[in-house]
């Protein structure tokens, strides 16, 4: 099996997301190893040594996904058996002679605490926790959304990942027998109903995942999945509220999706 | 100001990790918009004309980063007034080269619910989210790793991004007073003392993350802070828990360094 090293002075997220994304359009498997922090020539030439012995061990050599800003460290890298794989080195200059200014090189520019956004986006996880699952209606108002829906059809990790990836304020609120029963918003949601966005979810799913949590209760049948979720969504029609079924959605899509519906603005570069 | 456009058939956050990693490395501001799943020849020659209608109205040409599967649609953004920047096509050929095998385009292939270790990463948040904060202490056997501190230290943000990112189950625990006082560990982390991993943060940081939730206590006294901090490093110190300080480190960092410092295997690629 080939070996990809993902490889930076920084976190090494980059390299990784750099590298997955190409690797993942080949049909092949591969071993995978990160290595954040290489912030020393000493460092880096162990990195290099550990590359060449995975070459001599398995007769193929590592691909590299590095994202140095050091030149130093950099080189010493390229000069492994690797075969060294550098987006930001082959973009720099072609980005750099069309806006017609110098690249400033720092290491941990992205990632880190220094980024502008850094203190949105804790602040925003901070939110989700403390306005997760209907628990504090009183802070609606400084929300940025607030994800309506069934329980278990996704609010709750897509709130985190809004909060962590974008610096969004997501709240989230599970309707309940007796909202759905009237078919009206709460006066909290009422308030603020143009911050709402429902989820929902086929009922098989929404049953299959009930499940996991409370094996054959009335709560998990697919027949109380199906009341709840004609509720729901009839609801969303009525009340004009935008929707999106994420039955097939990784929480990542959903929120890319969520943000480009709503025209949320991102709190993060 | 230049706009840079981000944009895919897919979620697009790939596209924005590439373009952010490259921006960030020059001293200007952009506008930054994104534009997700754009999956037909009409959406694609809509975006093509937001993009010629920037450059019409700026007189820049903005700057595209683009991360599209599909070849029809990718060829439609490169024909537009931007001038486009794609890293997928620019490595894929040498790759290709390299493993003597062709890549099979598809797309949502990363960031989908499809991913292979898609499961893995949700069941980590729900374990997360249930193991916040000492609330749940007997699954500790289940958890790949215990993050443990004082309140405030950055436990549970931390614990949500490594599920998130890398599908790690990460518990975490707050040492109270009672706990530092015996310098000892309470029993549930005690059985599990491989797993543990300790965070600290100097007092003046920790004094001022607390008087932002309470203001003027003892709780937030610079202090109190120093007490507790000094107790804590001395029980890491005793009973060998490895540690880091995370004062200066945004949770990216302090994730990376985990995974890095405890040797655990990121369950997604």
């Amino acid at each position: 099996m080939r070996t990809a090293f993902y490889i930076s002075d920084g976190t090494a997220i980059t390299a990784e997301v750099f590298g997955h994304a190409l690797l993942t359009l080949f049909p092949a498997e591969f071993e995978h190893v990160t290595i954040p922090f290489v912030e020393s020539i000493d460092m880096a030439q162990q990195v290099k040594q550990r590359i060449n012995d995975r070459y001599k061990t398995t007769g193929a050599k590592p691909l590299i996904f590095q994202t140095f800003v050091d030149d130093n460290l950099r080189h010493i890298i390229n000069s492994s058996e690797g075969i060294c794989y550098d987006f930001l080195n082959s973009f720099v200059e072609p980005i750099q002679r069309e806006l017609g200014i110098a690249p400033v090189p720092k290491t941990h520019r992205t990632h880190s605490i220094h980024e502008k956004t850094y203190d949105f986006r804790i602040d925003a996880v901070n939110f989700a926790l403390a306005n997760d699952d209907g628990a504090n209606v009183k802070d609606y108002d400084k929300a940025d959304v607030i994800l309506v829906g069934v329980s278990r059809s996704g609010k709750t990790p897509t709130s985190l990942y809004l909060a962590l990836q974008f610096g969004i304020k997501a709240a989230n609120y599970p309707f309940v027998e007796e909202d759905m029963d009237q078919l009206k918003l709460p006066a909290a949601l009422q308030r603020n109903k143009s911050k709402l966005f429902g989820l929902t979810i086929t009922a098989e799913r929404l049953s299959q995942i009930r499940e996991q949590r409370k094996s054959n209760s009335r709560y998990a049948s697919l027949r109380q999945c199906q009341i709840e979720l004609n509720e729901v969504e009839n609801l969303y029609r009525q009340q004009q509220i935008p929707f999106l079924n994420s039955t097939h959605l990784s929480i990542e899509e959903i929120s890319a999706k969520i943000m480009a519906i709503t025209g949320l603005k991102r709190r993060k570069i």
